[in-house]
């Protein structure tokens, strides 16, 4: 993979060939399961969790190196007036997480989980929606493949998270051009926009799409219109933790609108994923049912970062750490009611 | 405190005097938290969290030495033939926990917590309580007492958990007893008790409410009469905990029935304490419900061993991290609505 990109009809080939579950990693992991010292299904998700990871790495469940990769973007949608934080923060977080002042630092700090950040062109905001595309095709798949490199480093569990002033604004876009209903449905507070904020935020997200309308049956254009560098990033990151066998943790509202362009474009395309959280934006339950997902934790949290899939990935820790650690009936003599 | 025992009389007396949250701790932390670079109440419950370190620790939230503590006991109703696994599985479980091979010596070792197990006169079942009292008020008090002890070496964080082949049948019958309803209602099927063992674990709940009715009113005779050893020793260390301003997080259905106890004879008795996670029990969510709490996880887990407590663990930790490490506004130099 290279950062100076795949062309965009390239991404369209990669979504159509993703590779399946290894269902003999899947067998094995599922054959120890049975034999650990609990009663059948007693550790709940955490032995669907173990499974999954086996399906995805075509290994015996482990997290050895997981990673959270958190992608920044600044929207020209902003410039509506729709938000109460000025784009400048967006850099500005991005400056806090390298210096370690962020939750999201905390949270790696507290799971041992890696952090990377990308900055993608905070100096050039992507196309105001409300009358052009976000993106060009070859801005977008340049984008998609940086995205990509997230994981060249190696990692065995994915966390994807976000920066980026008006990009709950984006994600709504996204989600009212993907499924339909009302703009209100799907715009919440973000980081705080109320009253005439909301409503601002409402009329850019219907805009936006009526402008777009007659572009927005491939998933891909929806990404490229109405999307942002940081969703394009996650999109690509996605599908890269796909092709080379990693399994994903997705974060809260803004990184599921970037699962779902690739859910839209293949129904199996986030098979390897799970939803970190469920995050207090009003929008991101129904988005996650749409994919037919349970997020691991509800906690009410509406920050970003990754922060939710972090705290997620302790979870996931846990579950690999007693599929792989947990003694045997037959190896720790307690009896089994067979 | 003594592990010889407090007479029953005076866990009546510490019941009626217990501490309450330190309002200046709590001010302070409020005060912090909207300092920290995010927007307000982004981080959701993991900011309650924090508060409420503070509230019950008296100090800055901080979570260093988090601690589970195991109880084990045995039960005489399970000559009833009500379970699944035999009741020398209590013995030999302890024996997998000692040696590092349960699910909760996985959970420690990812979430870095302590981990000590009290095994409670394992070859002594309590009484039968479909026809008898499960303890003596002297075995019942010294029990509590030593329960107390669990938090002798220094904590800042405990998580209460237990094993006991045979007590979700012991903590339907508290519940059933504190709460009404039907036993039905509260009988589940713990290990693995379907069909005709389920049919047995509901008449011996109806049986053991019926022959002890009479002397129900008063919470500890509940615990007395319908408990068991693990009960008795949970009860006193979330009592003790209170005293030494750890805060708890409580597990599933037996530690829910245990905690159960304390609110019954104090409604402020538990205000020191989360639940960690709502078991797939059926009953459990009701029985959190009646204590006005809301579980940190769900993740449909029924093991018992502290597991879901530990798991939540990880959540209290990095919520602690998080308030304490996280930049503020004006350090990280990010522009701030205000």
């Amino acid at each position: 993979m290279s950062v100076t990109g795949l062309p965009f009809d390239d991404f369209r080939t990669l979504l159509r060939e993703l590779p399946g579950p290894d269902v003999r990693a899947l067998a094995a992991a599922r054959e120890r399961d049975a034999q650990l010292t609990k009663p059948p299904g007693a550790l709940g998700r955490l032995e669907e969790i173990a499974l999954w990871l086996a399906a995805w790495t075509g290994r015996a469940p482990a997290v050895t190196r997981p990673l959270v990769a958190i992608f920044a973007g600044n929207h020209g949608v902003t410039r509506h007036g729709i938000t109460p934080f000025p784009p400048e923060v967006t850099k500005q977080m991005v400056a806090n997480f390298s210096a370690g002042g962020a939750a999201i630092n905390q949270i790696c700090i507290t799971h041992d989980l890696g952090l990377k950040v990308f900055d993608l062109a905070l100096d050039y905001p992507t196309g105001d929606i409300t009358c052009e595309p976000a993106l060009t095709e070859r801005d977008c798949a340049a984008t998609m493949a940086f995205g990509m490199e997230a994981i060249a480093g190696g990692t065995d569990l994915l966390c994807i998270g976000e920066m980026g002033i008006g990009n709950t604004t984006i994600a709504a876009a996204i989600n009212y051009a993907l499924y339909g209903g009302t703009a209100a449905e799907w715009v919440g507070p973000g980081t705080g926009s109320h009253g005439e904020l909301l409503e601002k935020k409402i009329r850019a997200v219907e805009t936006a799409v009526a402008f777009h309308r007659d572009h927005l049956s491939d998933p891909l254009e929806v990404l490229r219109r109405l999307g942002g560098r940081e969703i394009a990033a996650m999109a690509g990151a996605i599908l890269a933790a796909r092709m080379q066998k990693v399994p994903v943790l997705i974060d809260g509202y803004v990184a599921t609108a970037a699962a779902s362009i690739l859910k839209a474009a293949n129904p199996s395309a986030l098979d390897h994923c799970l939803i970190g959280h469920v995050s207090a934006e009003p929008g991101h339950l129904q988005a996650v049912e749409k994919l037919g997902k349970t997020p691991l934790l509800a906690l009410g949290m509406r920050l970003g970062e990754g922060t939710g899939a972090a705290l997620a990935a302790g979870i996931v820790k846990a579950a690999a750490a007693c599929h792989s650690g947990m003694a045997t009936f037959e190896s720790a003599g307690v009896s089994n009611k067979g």
